[in-house]
């Protein structure tokens, strides 16, 4: 059972076909062969397939039905994540996408210790995509960045509701959570966001949210917060 | 700023003691010098210490203040873990004893692959207390086990509502969390629990509980899971 992604040209007269990347990582690494099932999702809707060829790369399969995708959660959270030393943005990525994150937006904070380069960003969409594959997402999540702050304030999904991670803040997370469809979670490198950004973000609306007073790992902290406010729906 | 665990007979005149294992820690691996500041819990209270010696693997500290601790959850969450290979299991009593679980119970499930010996757990309860100084925990996590379910069942604590992790569940955890102030969360191997164990459960009162549609990796999924149940509070 294989699950992954295409794009809607795809599918065609009751047949999927999965060729560049992906075919190649189904046909070649998976060794998916004649007869298998899985799942391939394409715009919202989910198709159970069999394969009918394998080679070269490509994969060709029949549907034998499809249904709208189950695995989006009817809240989204995307999250402004502070760039992190490797390998834990990589991790924050993989389980971010598991726990059911919409939008990763890189952000080159004040305190970030790492400074990747755009061409990063590549390598954190693959790893999206084999976590959406392995946790059976609906949505492949998008990641842009790595930007400044100020600019990834404005690329805030609108009517969202901006929850800043930050242990000093008075209120928890699930105090929080006020039953809204939309979150826009901000959390910091390991030292923690500066004054001069948390200044920034509370003009543009955002609310100081703690985890509790344990201190969590970077790399931990916006997976659990994130989860958090998915399971508040 | 060191966080060190020690036990109460260590505490007299205005000084601490940190000797054993946990002195030798803090004196040879973090080199923890006189005039250094830290925190050593003991009994449920936090004492603000400064050194006055360190050598020979032993730590001296006069008390500064103390406080009732603050790095404990007012809702307790024991954990019954199938075992999972390492390092599954492993960064599962991490991430676990940083997010507040307050007992771990390893259970040898039906489908668990791995089967570590008792002598496990002494490895299991020293990455317990790197985790809770490192979060800044209130109190060290116990590690029972590995026991049968069977056992384990016997040993949770009186009155927790005890959730069954099961991705078929029709309820969510967050809509199980009742406002108890102890729960008793059990969370089995990759392939989950059998339905003998299911229904062992369920005569114990267990209530099963999913954590949405999306797969979450075993080492993930209890982490998550207790940790929405302690922001409950």
């Amino acid at each position: 059972m294989f699950w992954t992604f295409v794009d809607p040209d795809r599918i065609a007269g009751g047949r999927v076909v999965v060729d560049g990347p992906a075919g190649h990582h189904l046909a070649r690494v998976l060794r998916v062969r004649v007869g298998e099932h899985g799942v391939a999702v394409a715009a919202g809707r989910e198709h159970q397939v069999e394969v009918v060829s394998a080679d070269a790369g490509q994969i060709v399969a029949t549907i034998i039905r499809d249904q709208p995708v189950r695995g989006e959660p009817t809240t989204t959270v995307e999250l402004l994540q502070a760039v992190l030393p490797n390998p834990d943005f990589d991790a924050v990525i993989e389980a971010g996408t598991a726990v059911g994150i919409s939008r990763f937006i890189a952000v080159h904070a004040d305190r970030s210790v790492a400074h990747p380069a755009a061409a990063r960003r590549t390598r954190w969409q693959s790893i999206a995509r084999s976590a959406a594959e392995q946790s059976h997402r609906g949505q492949l999540p998008e990641v842009v960045g790595p930007m400044r702050l100020v600019d990834a304030l404005e690329r805030i999904t609108a009517g969202s509701r901006l929850l800043v991670l930050d242990p000093s803040a008075d209120l928890g997370i699930a105090a929080l959570a006020d039953g809204s469809s939309a979150y826009s979670l901000a959390v910091g490198p390991e030292g923690g966001w500066t004054s001069d950004e948390l200044d920034l973000m509370a003009k543009h609306g955002g609310m100081p949210a703690n985890l509790g007073p344990r201190i969590l790992r970077a790399r931990l902290a916006p997976v659990i917060a994130a989860a958090i406010l998915v399971q508040q729906s």
